[in-house]
């Protein structure tokens, strides 16, 4: 017998070691859906999401869980595709949220700030509006507000990222079918410019709307539905674990996901939608440690929850991908670098937790107790302490980006550095490539490499929709 | 007609914009391999490359040289299997070189620091002399010296991997067909504690022994070579590429693997070889972005003359990989990022030119102006000149792997930073799993996410060898 047909043959022992053939099974899946049209697109952005953030949320499953993370399992079956995408802007090669959205949702290039205005005042209609045109629901999920950049690159376009009242405004007239996440008070009459309560223009074309958890069940499947679940940003979902009343009230991104899908699923023809976790970019921007970890681990729970649709369904493509790089952490070598990490998986709240709770009179005992009590006891030292304190006291500031009260985040994270073994390039975003991964119909047709602005054809392909309006 | 059937036939204006199928032709390269065998493996590691690292190099390309990397540009054309792979060590979650390369070699996770052998002593043997005794040429090519972890951990067992002249002694009783790099003072009787003349040894056994690329290009073919171009590691590329001396002296590592190829390729068993870029960790320790760049666009060039024998050949497996993340440098956001990664491109010397050039009596001219002349003019200030004078006066010190003589590298990249818009979390390696790209039989095969000890029976299965010695 020649050694070729025992390799074909099965697992033998051969000569001294055991000796298992590979496995024929590779690629079955990806095969099954060649030629067949995506009926729905899930399409899923860790915003913010750098290799090392990915990575470090599979560490973390495997090591306190016990499995791979939902994201990387895929990886470990074969199920989908995988490549990198180049997310350059128009004006960087670096981008921000919004040109990074208008790349995918306008099909073009345009500057950072923009969403879906060219470089000479082109309008690009977004693709979940051509999507709606086609027949289809469409909705948006996130963790910060609707309004923010990832979802509106996909729905609107205008001038300016930050108008996000006339975003607001903007979502009423798209008839989109679910709308779900933060940003109460750009909806709100008693916060926006304009005192126009947007619940009511929604209210009066059909919509539900709910604020809260209880009511997004209660919601009836037959309507559209709007739903802010707080002022701004969602909770990270670290801080959301530990308050009995924010798990009470604000559903996690995996139960928007679901809610959001078991609305569109009977559709016709057919559904596309966007689920972000916007907050992994929040985090990053803070160097945040336990935010990125944990918010990065309930995207993972959203991409189990698309996934055992999709897998089940057999028409659904779900898409997961980053918009940029942000900060790139990573675990750094040293003795204590596997100690640390295991550490990290006790922390029970965020910095954002612990700076934003802290006051200018706070001693410097009450500074190292509330640190030790989210950090799973780690004890800084007196002098760090009083430097923490003397941000509050105004003697020193730090900016960046999502820090309007200039809070020492940087400072913070320095500090937890020799307890965590997390470093940081920045407080904000780089020009790595992203991770970019395919599962179901079209996803065959994935390339290694992609340029952000082909995913707009990419989409509209493999759902067959044409490319006219 | 159906949209469907206009889908398939061809490109055709629709309502609107053109709209181009989907390419046929996505997977038929990886099909075409499907259970054949390969004769010859080609395994190649950038050490210490993080997803950064990979990225801005094809950024470079794309800018400079108006192409993409030829790593990247196999994901374009979608020529290569794509995955990540876990380098984990049995002692951390952060490797070594020398443990990554004994998962690869042996097939087993050894502490950090050790070469192949086990957590209780055993002796793993390695994969080189596996294929050696399967009746294959094998080779080892880097640009550190042949007797560094990564070559050292595909060849030998031992428990240290600093012990470097018994690892030179350890190479010459194992009949390998080609060693090529750096390392001359492992091999050199003055330079060795025991006096032995190395190159002597290898005479004797019938070995051809180069010390320069003449030598090089004159050895015969038909005997085997050790050729070593340096005392320690080679010249980074960026300091060779300013150095006719360098230039005509010492091959570049593309220039080695060719050799290396012309030498084994019509051995009627095949061949197996690793290639390693061992600088470009070396440059991530030192947060030294020319020597980055440059070194890592180095081993570009060695994938592409792999890569163009690999098509030619048919029979050939090149793995593309890395054994580790290290520093995860990236470019950060801000207004001056194109600008500045643009003057990067003009950078023609390394910050270890800089800092190894400069004496404890330069002036503070002397030090702007030597930057100025490596770094495209960049202007450093009065006060961040004097900062770095102050460490070759021992005001100060640096630590860090490969930084004997203390030099400032942490403080000049920190300054360097305005200009560069680069950032690195540290000096050391991180856990971040690192990417692996596969071309040619056996690469079908591949997962998306590979365990770095699976790699070892994967190899063997490839070329169909037994794994029994
Ligand atoms: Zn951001
Ligand atoms: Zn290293």
């Amino acid at each position: 017998m020649k050694r070729r047909e025992l390799l074909k043959g099965g697992s033998l022992a051969l000569g001294g070691l055991l000796l298992t053939p590979f496995s024929a099974k590779a690629n079955i899946f990806k095969e099954e859906f060649g030629g067949k049209k995506a009926k729905n697109i899930i399409f899923m952005v860790s915003d913010g999401m750098s290799s090392g953030t990915l990575h470090m949320a599979d560490l973390y499953s495997r090591r306190k869980l016990g499995r791979p993370s939902h994201w990387i399992s895929l990886y470990e079956e074969n199920l989908v595709q995988r490549g990198v995408m180049d997310m350059a802007s128009a004006s960087s090669v670096v981008t921000d949220s919004a040109a990074a959205s208008s790349s995918w949702g306008g099909g073009q290039r345009v500057n950072n700030g923009s969403l879906n205005i060219g470089l000479n005042g082109e309008e690009h209609l977004p693709i979940l509006q051509k999507f709606k045109k086609a027949g289809k629901k469409v909705g948006l999920v996130t963790t910060v507000p609707v309004t923010h950049a990832t979802p509106a690159g996909f729905s609107v376009y205008t001038k300016s990222r930050n108008s996000q009242e006339e975003i607001a405004s903007m979502y009423s007239d798209l008839s989109f079918d679910v709308i779900m996440g933060g940003g109460h008070k750009y909806f709100d009459a008693a916060q926006r410019k304009d005192k126009k309560d947007m619940y009511s223009v929604f209210r009066n074309k059909g919509y539900s709307v709910a604020r809260n958890k209880a009511e997004m069940n209660a919601a009836p499947q037959n309507k559209p539905l709007i739903a802010t679940f707080d002022e701004d940003g969602l909770p990270y979902a670290a801080d959301r674990n530990s308050s009995s009343f924010m798990k009470n009230n604000i559903p996690t991104l995996a139960e928007m996901t679901s809610r959001a899908i078991s609305q569109m699923k009977d559709h016709k023809n057919g559904f596309v939608m966007q689920v972000e976790a916007g907050k992994v970019d929040w985090a990053a921007h803070g160097n945040d440690i336990s935010a990125l970890l944990y918010d990065q681990l309930a995207f993972d729970d959203a991409v189990k929850t698309a996934m055992d649709f999709a897998q089940k369904d057999g028409n659904t493509l779900v898409v997961l991908t980053s918009d940029h790089g942000n900060a790139n952490p990573g675990l750094i070598y040293g003795k204590k670098v596997n100690d640390n990490f295991d550490r990290i998986q006790q922390f029970s709240q965020t910095n954002e937790w612990i700076l934003q709770g802290l006051n200018p009179t706070d001693s410097v005992s009450t500074i190292k107790n509330r640190i030790a009590q989210a950090n799973a006891g780690i004890l800084i030292t007196e002098d760090q302490a009083k430097e923490i304190q003397s941000y509050y006291a105004k003697a020193k500031m730090e900016d960046g980006v999502y820090n309007p009260r200039h809070l020492p985040f940087k400072l913070l994270s320095q500090i937890q550095q020799e307890h965590t073994s997390v470093g940081w390039i920045s407080m904000d975003h780089s020009a790595d490539y992203t991770e970019l991964a395919m599962y179901g119909p079209g996803s065959e047709k994935m390339k290694s490499f992609m340029k952000n602005t082909d995913m707009h054809t990419f989409l509209l392909k493999a759902a067959e929709v044409e490319n006219k309006f």
